[in-house]
Protein backbone atom coordinates (compact mmCIF):
# COMPACT_ATOMS: atom_id res chain seq x y z
CA UNK A 1 0.00 0.00 0.00
CA UNK A 2 1.54 3.32 -1.11
CA UNK A 3 1.96 6.20 1.66
CA UNK A 4 0.05 9.26 0.84
CA UNK A 5 1.26 11.28 2.98
CA UNK A 6 4.71 12.17 4.88
CA UNK A 7 6.37 13.74 7.90
CA UNK A 8 8.46 16.70 7.69
CA UNK A 9 10.48 18.96 10.03
CA UNK A 10 8.84 22.43 9.84
CA UNK A 11 8.68 25.83 12.35
CA UNK A 12 5.12 26.31 13.60
CA UNK A 13 4.58 29.58 13.94
CA UNK A 14 2.13 30.52 16.88
CA UNK A 15 1.58 34.48 17.88
CA UNK A 16 5.40 34.99 18.16
CA UNK A 17 5.90 31.98 19.36
CA UNK A 18 8.60 29.52 17.29
CA UNK A 19 7.73 26.02 18.12
CA UNK A 20 10.05 23.26 15.79
CA UNK A 21 7.97 20.22 15.17
CA UNK A 22 6.49 17.72 12.69
CA UNK A 23 4.29 17.99 10.21
CA UNK A 24 2.07 15.71 8.21
CA UNK A 25 2.00 16.80 4.59
CA UNK A 26 -0.17 14.89 1.43
CA UNK A 27 2.27 13.50 -1.04
CA UNK A 28 2.41 14.77 -4.80
CA UNK A 29 4.38 12.71 -7.46
CA UNK A 30 3.92 12.67 -10.85
CA UNK A 31 1.96 10.01 -12.77
CA UNK A 32 2.47 9.07 -16.14
CA UNK A 33 -0.42 6.90 -17.67
CA UNK A 34 0.05 4.94 -20.37
CA UNK A 35 -1.71 2.81 -22.93
CA UNK A 36 -0.98 -0.14 -24.64
CA UNK A 37 -3.12 -1.02 -27.28
CA UNK A 38 -3.01 -2.43 -31.07
CA UNK A 39 -3.11 -5.57 -32.99
CA UNK A 40 -1.01 -7.99 -31.29
CA UNK A 41 1.66 -8.25 -33.97
CA UNK A 42 2.13 -4.71 -33.61
CA UNK A 43 0.93 -3.30 -30.26
CA UNK A 44 1.53 0.28 -29.81
CA UNK A 45 2.46 2.15 -26.72
CA UNK A 46 1.63 5.83 -25.96
CA UNK A 47 1.78 8.38 -23.55
CA UNK A 48 -1.80 9.77 -22.80
CA UNK A 49 -1.39 11.97 -19.47
CA UNK A 50 0.93 12.48 -16.92
CA UNK A 51 -0.54 14.48 -13.62
CA UNK A 52 0.57 15.21 -10.10
CA UNK A 53 -1.39 12.57 -8.12
CA UNK A 54 -1.07 11.21 -4.44
CA UNK A 55 -0.18 7.86 -4.58
CA UNK A 56 -2.24 5.27 -3.85
CA UNK A 57 -5.45 3.64 -6.32
CA UNK A 58 -3.75 4.26 -9.22
CA UNK A 59 -4.92 1.66 -11.19
CA UNK A 60 -8.15 3.18 -10.42
CA UNK A 61 -6.82 6.58 -11.60
CA UNK A 62 -5.52 5.80 -14.70
CA UNK A 63 -9.04 3.29 -15.80
CA UNK A 64 -11.06 6.43 -14.56
CA UNK A 65 -9.31 8.79 -16.48
CA UNK A 66 -9.06 6.65 -19.96
CA UNK A 67 -13.29 6.57 -19.21
CA UNK A 68 -14.12 9.94 -18.22
CA UNK A 69 -11.76 11.32 -20.82
CA UNK A 70 -13.75 9.08 -23.58
CA UNK A 71 -10.68 7.32 -24.39
CA UNK A 72 -12.15 3.77 -23.71
CA UNK A 73 -15.73 2.66 -23.17
CA UNK A 74 -15.60 -0.18 -21.06
CA UNK A 75 -13.98 -1.59 -18.58
CA UNK A 76 -13.95 -4.66 -20.55
CA UNK A 77 -11.58 -2.69 -22.91
CA UNK A 78 -8.96 -3.58 -20.73
CA UNK A 79 -6.87 -6.16 -20.04
CA UNK A 80 -4.26 -4.91 -17.06
CA UNK A 81 -3.29 -2.12 -15.37
CA UNK A 82 -0.05 -1.85 -13.94
CA UNK A 83 2.91 -0.38 -12.67
CA UNK A 84 6.00 -0.37 -14.62
CA UNK A 85 9.57 0.19 -12.76
CA UNK A 86 12.15 1.89 -14.60
CA UNK A 87 15.36 2.16 -13.14
CA UNK A 88 16.56 5.55 -12.92
CA UNK A 89 13.19 6.83 -11.28
CA UNK A 90 14.13 5.04 -7.86
CA UNK A 91 11.91 2.33 -8.02
CA UNK A 92 8.83 4.74 -7.23
CA UNK A 93 5.40 3.78 -8.99
CA UNK A 94 5.03 6.62 -11.00
CA UNK A 95 4.37 4.94 -14.65
CA UNK A 96 1.42 3.02 -15.01
CA UNK A 97 0.42 0.91 -18.06
CA UNK A 98 -2.86 -0.21 -19.36
CA UNK A 99 -3.32 -2.82 -21.83
CA UNK A 100 -6.48 -2.80 -23.85
CA UNK A 101 -7.78 -6.12 -25.61
CA UNK A 102 -6.68 -6.53 -28.98
CA UNK A 103 -9.69 -5.68 -30.77
CA UNK A 104 -10.22 -2.30 -29.05
CA UNK A 105 -9.50 1.33 -30.62
CA UNK A 106 -9.13 4.07 -28.15
CA UNK A 107 -9.82 7.47 -28.97
CA UNK A 108 -6.75 9.47 -28.51
CA UNK A 109 -8.33 12.02 -30.69
CA UNK A 110 -8.52 14.68 -27.30
CA UNK A 111 -5.59 13.38 -25.68
CA UNK A 112 -3.28 15.63 -27.96
CA UNK A 113 -5.07 19.26 -26.79
CA UNK A 114 -6.02 17.72 -22.98
CA UNK A 115 -9.68 19.53 -23.88
CA UNK A 116 -11.96 18.52 -26.14
CA UNK A 117 -13.20 20.40 -29.06
CA UNK A 118 -15.67 19.77 -31.96
CA UNK A 119 -13.54 19.97 -35.25
CA UNK A 120 -16.45 22.51 -36.97
CA UNK A 121 -16.20 25.20 -34.20
CA UNK A 122 -13.89 27.13 -31.80
CA UNK A 123 -13.52 27.13 -28.22
CA UNK A 124 -16.28 28.14 -26.04
CA UNK A 125 -18.51 26.93 -23.15
CA UNK A 126 -21.45 25.75 -25.62
CA UNK A 127 -18.48 23.62 -27.71
CA UNK A 128 -17.55 22.41 -24.75
CA UNK A 129 -20.67 21.26 -24.13
CA UNK A 130 -21.22 20.00 -27.33
CA UNK A 131 -18.08 17.92 -27.15
CA UNK A 132 -19.02 16.69 -24.33
CA UNK A 133 -21.98 14.98 -25.77
CA UNK A 134 -20.26 13.31 -28.60
CA UNK A 135 -17.94 10.92 -26.34
CA UNK A 136 -20.85 9.11 -25.03
CA UNK A 137 -22.03 11.44 -21.65
CA UNK A 138 -25.06 10.10 -19.66
CA UNK A 139 -27.83 12.49 -20.32
CA UNK A 140 -30.79 11.85 -17.48
CA UNK A 141 -34.36 11.72 -17.01
CA UNK A 142 -34.85 14.49 -14.52
CA UNK A 143 -37.30 11.97 -12.29
CA UNK A 144 -34.77 9.20 -11.94
CA UNK A 145 -33.08 9.37 -8.13
CA UNK A 146 -34.08 11.45 -5.45
CA UNK A 147 -32.60 12.30 -1.92
CA UNK A 148 -34.18 13.45 1.40
CA UNK A 149 -32.64 17.05 2.53
CA UNK A 150 -31.79 15.40 5.45
CA UNK A 151 -29.69 13.26 4.08
CA UNK A 152 -28.23 15.71 2.11
CA UNK A 153 -27.47 17.88 5.20
CA UNK A 154 -25.38 14.64 6.78
CA UNK A 155 -22.76 14.35 3.71
CA UNK A 156 -20.14 16.47 4.63
CA UNK A 157 -19.53 15.29 8.17
CA UNK A 158 -20.06 11.64 6.72
CA UNK A 159 -17.44 12.12 4.66
CA UNK A 160 -15.22 14.17 7.26
CA UNK A 161 -15.19 10.52 9.38
CA UNK A 162 -13.40 8.87 6.60
CA UNK A 163 -11.57 11.38 4.77
CA UNK A 164 -8.11 10.49 7.00
CA UNK A 165 -5.23 11.64 4.94
CA UNK A 166 -7.02 15.27 4.95
CA UNK A 167 -7.46 15.03 8.78
CA UNK A 168 -3.72 14.13 8.46
CA UNK A 169 -2.71 16.90 6.15
CA UNK A 170 -5.16 19.55 5.39
CA UNK A 171 -3.97 18.90 1.89
CA UNK A 172 -6.46 16.52 -0.01
CA UNK A 173 -9.35 16.98 -2.18
CA UNK A 174 -12.01 14.39 -1.63
CA UNK A 175 -14.66 12.60 -3.49
CA UNK A 176 -17.05 10.86 -2.24
CA UNK A 177 -20.13 8.57 -3.60
CA UNK A 178 -22.74 7.63 -1.15
CA UNK A 179 -26.92 5.89 -2.33
CA UNK A 180 -29.76 7.50 -1.77
CA UNK A 181 -30.31 6.41 1.87
CA UNK A 182 -27.07 8.37 2.24
CA UNK A 183 -24.62 4.95 3.16
CA UNK A 184 -21.09 6.19 1.90
CA UNK A 185 -19.96 3.73 -0.68
CA UNK A 186 -16.94 4.76 -1.68
CA UNK A 187 -14.10 7.27 -1.13
CA UNK A 188 -11.29 8.76 -2.56
CA UNK A 189 -8.78 11.85 -2.26
CA UNK A 190 -6.53 13.17 -4.25
CA UNK A 191 -3.97 16.55 -4.66
CA UNK A 192 -5.87 17.17 -7.35
CA UNK A 193 -9.60 17.18 -7.37
CA UNK A 194 -9.79 15.72 -10.68
CA UNK A 195 -7.66 12.73 -9.62
CA UNK A 196 -9.55 12.10 -6.74
CA UNK A 197 -12.63 11.58 -8.75
CA UNK A 198 -11.17 9.89 -11.55
CA UNK A 199 -9.99 7.55 -9.21
CA UNK A 200 -14.08 6.98 -7.61
CA UNK A 201 -15.58 6.44 -10.73
CA UNK A 202 -12.54 3.93 -11.79
CA UNK A 203 -13.47 2.26 -8.79
CA UNK A 204 -16.81 2.29 -9.07
CA UNK A 205 -16.42 1.01 -13.25
CA UNK A 206 -14.02 -1.65 -11.72
CA UNK A 207 -16.63 -3.04 -9.85
CA UNK A 208 -19.54 -2.90 -12.30
CA UNK A 209 -21.75 -0.17 -10.47
CA UNK A 210 -22.20 1.99 -13.57
CA UNK A 211 -24.22 4.01 -14.45
CA UNK A 212 -24.33 5.77 -11.07
CA UNK A 213 -27.76 7.11 -11.89
CA UNK A 214 -28.90 5.84 -7.66
CA UNK A 215 -26.26 7.70 -6.19
CA UNK A 216 -25.46 11.05 -4.93
CA UNK A 217 -21.36 12.09 -5.69
CA UNK A 218 -19.77 14.66 -3.35
CA UNK A 219 -17.39 17.51 -3.43
CA UNK A 220 -15.21 17.94 -1.02
CA UNK A 221 -14.26 21.56 -2.52
CA UNK A 222 -15.43 23.84 -5.56
CA UNK A 223 -17.09 22.16 -9.03
CA UNK A 224 -15.34 23.21 -12.21
CA UNK A 225 -16.41 22.21 -15.67
CA UNK A 226 -14.05 19.14 -15.80
CA UNK A 227 -15.42 17.69 -12.62
CA UNK A 228 -19.29 17.68 -14.03
CA UNK A 229 -17.92 16.23 -17.20
CA UNK A 230 -16.07 13.61 -15.34
CA UNK A 231 -19.43 12.80 -13.24
CA UNK A 232 -21.58 12.96 -16.44
CA UNK A 233 -19.80 10.03 -18.23
CA UNK A 234 -20.10 7.75 -15.18
CA UNK A 235 -23.93 8.68 -15.39
CA UNK A 236 -24.01 10.54 -12.03
CA UNK A 237 -26.88 12.52 -11.79
CA UNK A 238 -26.53 14.07 -8.75
CA UNK A 239 -23.68 16.19 -7.43
CA UNK A 240 -23.38 18.21 -4.06
CA UNK A 241 -20.17 20.32 -3.41
CA UNK A 242 -18.73 22.17 -0.04
CA UNK A 243 -17.92 24.91 -2.54
CA UNK A 244 -18.89 26.78 -5.08
CA UNK A 245 -19.58 25.83 -8.61
CA UNK A 246 -18.60 27.75 -11.72
CA UNK A 247 -21.08 29.42 -14.13
CA UNK A 248 -19.77 26.23 -16.85
CA UNK A 249 -20.25 23.87 -14.05
CA UNK A 250 -24.03 24.60 -13.86
CA UNK A 251 -24.71 24.85 -17.80
CA UNK A 252 -23.19 21.55 -18.04
CA UNK A 253 -24.94 19.97 -15.26
CA UNK A 254 -28.32 21.82 -16.66
CA UNK A 255 -27.44 19.89 -20.02
CA UNK A 256 -27.25 16.83 -18.72
CA UNK A 257 -30.25 17.30 -16.24
CA UNK A 258 -27.71 16.49 -13.30
CA UNK A 259 -28.93 18.38 -10.34
CA UNK A 260 -25.42 20.55 -8.46
CA UNK A 261 -25.84 21.84 -4.88
CA UNK A 262 -23.10 23.82 -4.16
CA UNK A 263 -21.97 25.44 -0.82
CA UNK A 264 -23.28 22.73 1.40
CA UNK A 265 -22.79 23.46 5.07
CA UNK A 266 -24.31 22.23 8.09
CA UNK A 267 -28.01 22.25 7.63
CA UNK A 268 -27.68 25.22 4.48
CA UNK A 269 -26.67 24.60 0.72
CA UNK A 270 -28.01 26.36 -3.14
CA UNK A 271 -29.52 24.11 -5.56
CA UNK A 272 -28.20 25.54 -8.75
CA UNK A 273 -29.94 22.73 -10.90
CA UNK A 274 -32.05 19.80 -11.16
CA UNK A 275 -33.79 21.46 -7.89
CA UNK A 276 -36.26 17.93 -8.19
CA UNK A 277 -34.59 15.32 -6.82
CA UNK A 278 -34.12 17.01 -3.75
CA UNK A 279 -36.65 15.84 -1.59
CA UNK A 280 -37.85 18.52 1.14
CA UNK A 281 -39.60 17.26 4.47
CA UNK A 282 -42.79 15.57 4.77
CA UNK A 283 -44.20 18.33 7.24
CA UNK A 284 -43.17 21.28 4.17
CA UNK A 285 -45.57 19.27 2.32
CA UNK A 286 -48.75 20.46 4.47
CA UNK A 287 -47.48 23.75 5.23
CA UNK B 1 -13.28 45.01 -19.53
CA UNK B 2 -14.86 41.23 -19.65
CA UNK B 3 -17.41 40.29 -16.92
CA UNK B 4 -16.00 37.80 -14.36
CA UNK B 5 -19.15 36.89 -12.36
CA UNK B 6 -23.09 35.96 -13.64
CA UNK B 7 -26.15 36.62 -11.93
CA UNK B 8 -28.34 33.07 -12.17
CA UNK B 9 -31.48 31.81 -10.41
CA UNK B 10 -30.90 29.33 -7.49
CA UNK B 11 -32.56 27.87 -4.94
CA UNK B 12 -31.30 28.62 -1.67
CA UNK B 13 -32.28 25.71 1.28
CA UNK B 14 -31.62 26.59 4.86
CA UNK B 15 -32.53 24.71 7.27
CA UNK B 16 -35.33 23.10 5.38
CA UNK B 17 -36.68 26.59 4.06
CA UNK B 18 -36.83 26.47 0.49
CA UNK B 19 -35.99 30.21 -1.18
CA UNK B 20 -35.58 31.29 -4.62
CA UNK B 21 -32.96 34.10 -4.97
CA UNK B 22 -30.20 35.10 -7.45
CA UNK B 23 -26.86 33.97 -6.76
CA UNK B 24 -23.49 35.05 -8.52
CA UNK B 25 -21.52 32.86 -9.99
CA UNK B 26 -17.64 33.08 -10.87
CA UNK B 27 -17.00 32.43 -15.28
CA UNK B 28 -15.28 29.62 -16.42
CA UNK B 29 -14.67 29.60 -20.13
CA UNK B 30 -11.77 27.94 -22.27
CA UNK B 31 -9.46 30.08 -23.09
CA UNK B 32 -7.40 29.07 -26.43
CA UNK B 33 -3.57 29.94 -26.44
CA UNK B 34 -2.21 30.33 -29.66
CA UNK B 35 1.35 31.20 -30.55
CA UNK B 36 2.89 33.07 -33.88
CA UNK B 37 6.05 32.69 -34.43
CA UNK B 38 9.35 31.71 -37.16
CA UNK B 39 10.63 33.99 -39.88
CA UNK B 40 8.52 36.09 -41.77
CA UNK B 41 8.59 34.54 -45.05
CA UNK B 42 7.37 31.38 -43.14
CA UNK B 43 5.06 32.30 -40.05
CA UNK B 44 3.78 29.24 -38.39
CA UNK B 45 0.47 29.15 -35.65
CA UNK B 46 0.86 26.77 -33.04
CA UNK B 47 -2.44 25.95 -30.63
CA UNK B 48 -0.05 25.47 -27.41
CA UNK B 49 -2.60 25.64 -24.36
CA UNK B 50 -6.55 25.53 -23.94
CA UNK B 51 -7.07 25.83 -20.12
CA UNK B 52 -10.39 26.63 -18.74
CA UNK B 53 -10.53 30.31 -16.81
CA UNK B 54 -12.23 33.06 -15.34
CA UNK B 55 -12.02 35.91 -18.54
CA UNK B 56 -9.99 38.94 -17.80
CA UNK B 57 -6.47 39.56 -18.05
CA UNK B 58 -6.04 37.29 -20.64
CA UNK B 59 -3.17 38.62 -22.43
CA UNK B 60 -1.53 38.43 -19.21
CA UNK B 61 -2.52 35.02 -18.72
CA UNK B 62 -1.02 34.11 -22.17
CA UNK B 63 2.41 35.87 -21.49
CA UNK B 64 2.48 34.91 -17.95
CA UNK B 65 1.90 30.99 -18.95
CA UNK B 66 4.56 31.45 -21.95
CA UNK B 67 7.14 32.60 -19.78
CA UNK B 68 6.42 30.35 -16.63
CA UNK B 69 6.51 27.54 -18.92
CA UNK B 70 9.56 27.86 -20.65
CA UNK B 71 8.24 28.48 -23.79
CA UNK B 72 9.80 31.96 -24.52
CA UNK B 73 12.23 34.05 -21.86
CA UNK B 74 11.49 37.79 -21.98
CA UNK B 75 8.56 40.26 -22.58
CA UNK B 76 10.37 41.43 -25.40
CA UNK B 77 10.22 38.12 -27.02
CA UNK B 78 6.28 39.10 -28.02
CA UNK B 79 5.05 41.85 -30.65
CA UNK B 80 1.13 41.31 -29.59
CA UNK B 81 -0.54 39.49 -27.63
CA UNK B 82 -4.15 40.18 -29.42
CA UNK B 83 -7.98 38.03 -28.96
CA UNK B 84 -8.85 36.44 -32.52
CA UNK B 85 -12.81 36.25 -33.04
CA UNK B 86 -13.98 33.09 -34.81
CA UNK B 87 -17.40 33.55 -35.87
CA UNK B 88 -19.07 30.10 -34.73
CA UNK B 89 -17.77 31.05 -31.20
CA UNK B 90 -20.50 33.70 -30.46
CA UNK B 91 -17.86 36.46 -30.36
CA UNK B 92 -16.87 35.68 -26.92
CA UNK B 93 -13.18 36.12 -26.43
CA UNK B 94 -12.25 32.87 -25.69
CA UNK B 95 -8.66 32.45 -28.55
CA UNK B 96 -5.72 34.71 -27.90
CA UNK B 97 -2.87 34.80 -30.40
CA UNK B 98 0.70 35.89 -29.06
CA UNK B 99 2.63 36.76 -32.00
CA UNK B 100 6.96 36.55 -31.23
CA UNK B 101 9.65 38.57 -32.64
CA UNK B 102 10.93 36.79 -35.78
CA UNK B 103 14.36 36.06 -34.21
CA UNK B 104 12.55 34.16 -31.31
CA UNK B 105 12.58 30.36 -30.81
CA UNK B 106 9.90 29.45 -28.73
CA UNK B 107 10.99 26.04 -26.75
CA UNK B 108 7.78 23.43 -27.28
CA UNK B 109 9.38 20.95 -26.23
CA UNK B 110 7.14 20.78 -23.24
CA UNK B 111 4.01 21.66 -24.57
CA UNK B 112 3.79 18.58 -26.06
CA UNK B 113 3.05 16.46 -22.96
CA UNK B 114 2.07 19.72 -20.83
CA UNK B 115 5.14 18.86 -18.68
CA UNK B 116 8.44 18.97 -17.80
CA UNK B 117 10.31 16.12 -17.95
CA UNK B 118 14.68 15.38 -19.12
CA UNK B 119 14.66 13.42 -21.95
CA UNK B 120 17.25 11.03 -19.73
CA UNK B 121 14.79 9.91 -17.01
CA UNK B 122 11.21 8.62 -16.63
CA UNK B 123 9.12 11.04 -14.18
CA UNK B 124 9.33 11.27 -10.15
CA UNK B 125 9.84 14.12 -8.32
CA UNK B 126 13.16 14.26 -8.85
CA UNK B 127 13.25 14.14 -12.59
CA UNK B 128 10.20 17.16 -12.11
CA UNK B 129 12.81 19.51 -10.31
CA UNK B 130 15.66 19.18 -12.45
CA UNK B 131 13.68 19.52 -15.36
CA UNK B 132 12.32 23.27 -13.59
CA UNK B 133 16.17 24.00 -13.47
CA UNK B 134 16.68 23.34 -17.55
CA UNK B 135 14.58 25.81 -18.31
CA UNK B 136 15.93 28.66 -16.65
CA UNK B 137 14.39 29.22 -13.06
CA UNK B 138 15.66 31.33 -10.36
CA UNK B 139 17.88 29.61 -7.61
CA UNK B 140 17.75 32.42 -4.89
CA UNK B 141 20.83 33.26 -2.27
CA UNK B 142 18.73 32.67 1.30
CA UNK B 143 19.99 35.71 2.36
CA UNK B 144 18.19 37.80 -0.19
CA UNK B 145 14.52 39.71 0.90
CA UNK B 146 13.29 39.09 4.42
CA UNK B 147 9.67 40.32 5.90
CA UNK B 148 8.68 40.92 9.64
CA UNK B 149 6.38 38.37 10.69
CA UNK B 150 3.83 41.18 11.71
CA UNK B 151 3.49 41.75 7.97
CA UNK B 152 3.03 38.01 6.93
CA UNK B 153 -0.02 37.92 9.85
CA UNK B 154 -1.74 40.71 7.78
CA UNK B 155 -1.28 39.38 4.18
CA UNK B 156 -5.01 37.31 3.77
CA UNK B 157 -6.18 40.08 5.57
CA UNK B 158 -5.34 42.73 2.57
CA UNK B 159 -6.05 39.97 -0.16
CA UNK B 160 -9.50 39.73 1.48
CA UNK B 161 -9.90 43.40 0.95
CA UNK B 162 -9.10 43.64 -2.74
CA UNK B 163 -10.52 40.33 -3.66
CA UNK B 164 -13.46 41.50 -4.72
CA UNK B 165 -15.02 39.22 -7.56
CA UNK B 166 -14.31 36.02 -4.39
CA UNK B 167 -16.37 38.04 -2.12
CA UNK B 168 -19.37 38.10 -4.79
CA UNK B 169 -19.00 34.38 -5.56
CA UNK B 170 -17.05 32.53 -3.10
CA UNK B 171 -15.67 30.29 -6.40
CA UNK B 172 -11.82 32.08 -7.15
CA UNK B 173 -8.31 31.16 -6.44
CA UNK B 174 -6.41 34.57 -6.06
CA UNK B 175 -2.40 35.25 -6.46
CA UNK B 176 -1.23 38.55 -4.81
CA UNK B 177 2.04 40.54 -4.46
CA UNK B 178 3.28 42.37 -2.18
CA UNK B 179 6.46 44.41 -1.38
CA UNK B 180 8.92 43.59 1.50
CA UNK B 181 6.39 46.47 3.76
CA UNK B 182 3.15 44.35 3.16
CA UNK B 183 2.16 46.67 0.52
CA UNK B 184 -0.54 45.32 -1.71
CA UNK B 185 1.23 46.02 -5.28
CA UNK B 186 -1.07 43.02 -7.62
CA UNK B 187 -4.24 40.80 -6.99
CA UNK B 188 -5.54 38.21 -10.09
CA UNK B 189 -8.16 35.84 -9.71
CA UNK B 190 -9.00 32.88 -11.65
CA UNK B 191 -11.49 29.58 -11.13
CA UNK B 192 -7.96 27.68 -11.81
CA UNK B 193 -5.11 28.69 -9.05
CA UNK B 194 -2.51 28.48 -12.09
CA UNK B 195 -4.14 30.81 -14.02
CA UNK B 196 -4.44 33.10 -11.26
CA UNK B 197 -0.58 33.05 -10.87
CA UNK B 198 0.11 33.19 -14.60
CA UNK B 199 -2.11 36.05 -14.79
CA UNK B 200 0.04 37.84 -12.18
CA UNK B 201 3.39 37.03 -13.30
CA UNK B 202 2.45 37.89 -16.55
CA UNK B 203 1.17 41.44 -15.20
CA UNK B 204 4.78 41.89 -13.20
CA UNK B 205 6.77 40.17 -16.45
CA UNK B 206 4.54 43.38 -18.77
CA UNK B 207 5.51 46.44 -16.92
CA UNK B 208 9.02 44.76 -16.09
CA UNK B 209 9.21 43.97 -12.25
CA UNK B 210 11.08 40.65 -12.72
CA UNK B 211 12.95 39.04 -11.10
CA UNK B 212 10.58 39.82 -8.08
CA UNK B 213 13.08 38.62 -5.73
CA UNK B 214 12.19 41.95 -2.84
CA UNK B 215 8.64 40.66 -3.18
CA UNK B 216 6.27 37.89 -1.73
CA UNK B 217 3.46 35.72 -3.15
CA UNK B 218 0.69 35.14 -1.36
CA UNK B 219 -1.73 32.37 -2.81
CA UNK B 220 -5.25 31.77 -1.40
CA UNK B 221 -5.62 28.29 -1.55
CA UNK B 222 -2.94 25.22 -1.86
CA UNK B 223 0.44 25.15 -3.09
CA UNK B 224 0.89 22.55 -5.39
CA UNK B 225 4.58 21.53 -7.29
CA UNK B 226 3.07 23.37 -10.33
CA UNK B 227 2.45 26.95 -8.48
CA UNK B 228 6.31 26.49 -7.02
CA UNK B 229 7.37 25.96 -10.33
CA UNK B 230 5.69 28.66 -11.69
CA UNK B 231 6.98 31.05 -8.60
CA UNK B 232 10.75 30.30 -9.44
CA UNK B 233 10.64 30.76 -12.69
CA UNK B 234 9.27 34.46 -12.26
CA UNK B 235 12.11 35.31 -9.41
CA UNK B 236 10.01 34.55 -6.51
CA UNK B 237 11.73 33.64 -3.30
CA UNK B 238 8.85 34.05 -0.45
CA UNK B 239 5.90 31.96 -0.74
CA UNK B 240 2.69 32.36 1.86
CA UNK B 241 -0.49 30.27 1.18
CA UNK B 242 -3.44 29.95 2.99
CA UNK B 243 -4.02 26.20 2.52
CA UNK B 244 -1.27 23.41 3.06
CA UNK B 245 1.52 22.47 0.87
CA UNK B 246 1.93 19.12 -0.98
CA UNK B 247 5.31 17.67 -0.77
CA UNK B 248 7.05 17.92 -4.13
CA UNK B 249 6.00 21.47 -3.24
CA UNK B 250 8.22 21.64 -0.07
CA UNK B 251 11.15 19.67 -2.16
CA UNK B 252 10.85 22.21 -5.29
CA UNK B 253 10.83 25.10 -2.64
CA UNK B 254 13.82 23.54 -0.56
CA UNK B 255 15.89 23.15 -4.04
CA UNK B 256 15.35 26.59 -5.38
CA UNK B 257 16.16 28.52 -1.63
CA UNK B 258 12.16 29.64 -1.89
CA UNK B 259 10.87 30.22 1.93
CA UNK B 260 7.57 28.47 1.81
CA UNK B 261 4.76 29.17 4.42
CA UNK B 262 1.43 27.71 4.94
CA UNK B 263 -1.92 27.41 6.82
CA UNK B 264 -1.59 31.14 7.22
CA UNK B 265 -4.35 32.24 9.44
CA UNK B 266 -4.69 35.22 12.01
CA UNK B 267 -1.38 35.28 13.88
CA UNK B 268 -0.53 31.54 13.16
CA UNK B 269 1.43 29.62 10.09
CA UNK B 270 4.18 27.32 9.44
CA UNK B 271 6.94 27.55 7.84
CA UNK B 272 8.51 24.75 6.00
CA UNK B 273 11.32 26.07 4.07
CA UNK B 274 13.67 28.92 4.68
CA UNK B 275 12.85 29.91 7.66
CA UNK B 276 15.60 32.63 7.96
CA UNK B 277 13.69 35.01 5.92
CA UNK B 278 11.22 35.42 8.55
CA UNK B 279 11.82 38.05 10.73
CA UNK B 280 10.52 37.41 14.62
CA UNK B 281 9.61 40.63 16.35
CA UNK B 282 12.33 42.34 17.67
CA UNK B 283 11.62 41.59 21.45
CA UNK B 284 12.17 38.27 20.65
CA UNK B 285 16.03 38.67 20.33
CA UNK B 286 16.09 39.71 23.86
CA UNK B 287 14.22 37.20 25.22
Amino acid sequence: MPVSSIQLPIVRVNDDDLIKCADSLAIEEPLEIRLEYGPNENRQVKNVSVTMRTPGNDDELATGFLFTEGIIKSRRDIISAEHRFIACNENRENVIEVKLRENVVPNLSNTERNFYTTSSCGVCGKASISAIKTVGAFEHNSTVNSIAVETIYRLPEMLKQHQQVFADTGGLHASALFDQQGRLLLVREDVGRHNALDKLIGAALTTDMLPLDNHILLLSGRTSFELVQKAAMSGINMIAAVGAPSSLAVQLAEEFNITLIGFLRGKRFNIYTGERRVLMNAYEDTY
